[in-house]
């Protein structure tokens, strides 16, 4: 195989771009993320890929809940806040408006809508570990043109 | 859970369009996918979930291999006539010019690349079974601008 050649491929694939969150006790997680897409219908399923040397991943696994808060068109300042590592900047959460949802995942009040879930798979996959969740909840904030990953600028795949 | 709700928000998330394609035996299989997308770098991972009915569904099974092929902005067209049955219209690929990749999978000509994976996990999710892929070749065909659900009007989601 051609590196070259499968980075360029796998970067042409089309992505969203969302903040999961996630909380256990009293730790709450929340990071930006592209890798995260609905799997089945019946039950609504979504699964969302999360770095192994990520905060939200032991989050979720404590709490085995997250929750999927649509971006915004004009919110990739948002998106680069939650990019962060928490192991650098502490709690992201701080300083934005959120609520607690049915499932005790943060809900950002700033985004379009948000999906909840309750885990019900988890895969490692190399250096992610890839979560299944069935919704059990979903929240409207308004209506909205989604943010994507090619309207970011960002990249995160290849 | 209001489920209108759970539709609308899972109808904001944003998807790319490709044909999937695999091969076992003298067996060939290919759909219109959305629900696609990388989960790891190291190794480099896709995961793709597959209707539970698709006759593509077996032959994955069957060969342990299946290609990602992406569509360019302008081949709306090429998805539809991908989104058929096969159960329906018999055999999709004839009369579309592909060569077998390295483990077998149709690579579609007239798309503007393909990703090739061997699979290394398979979940049972509800009406549809999530594959997870490690990529193993990758082929580029010419530079082009993806095809997103977006762009084409199409809606598998919800």
């Amino acid at each position: 195989m051609d590196n070259a050649i499968a980075k360029k491929a796998l970067r042409m694939f089309s992505y969203g771009l969302y903040i999961v969150t996630s909380a256990a006790e009293r730790d709450v997680g929340a990071f930006t993320a592209n890798w995260v897409g609905q799997v089945a219908f019946e039950p609504r399923m979504v699964a969302v890929s999360v770095e192994n040397d990520a905060h939200a991943l032991d989050v979720i696994r404590k709490g085995g809940v997250f929750a999927v808060n649509i971006l915004e068109q004009d919110q990739r300042e948002l998106a680069g806040q939650f990019g962060r590592a928490t192991a650098k900047v502490g709690n992201k959460l701080e300083g934005y408006t959120y609520s607690a949802g049915s499932t005790g995942s943060p809900i950002l009040s700033e985004t379009v809508g948000s999906v909840e879930c309750r885990v019900v798979l988890e895969n490692p996959v190399g250096d992610h570990v890839l979560f299944v969740g069935e919704v059990v909840d979903a929240h409207l904030n308004r209506e909205g043109e989604p943010l994507t990953m090619r309207n970011a600028g960002f990249r995160y795949s290849g």
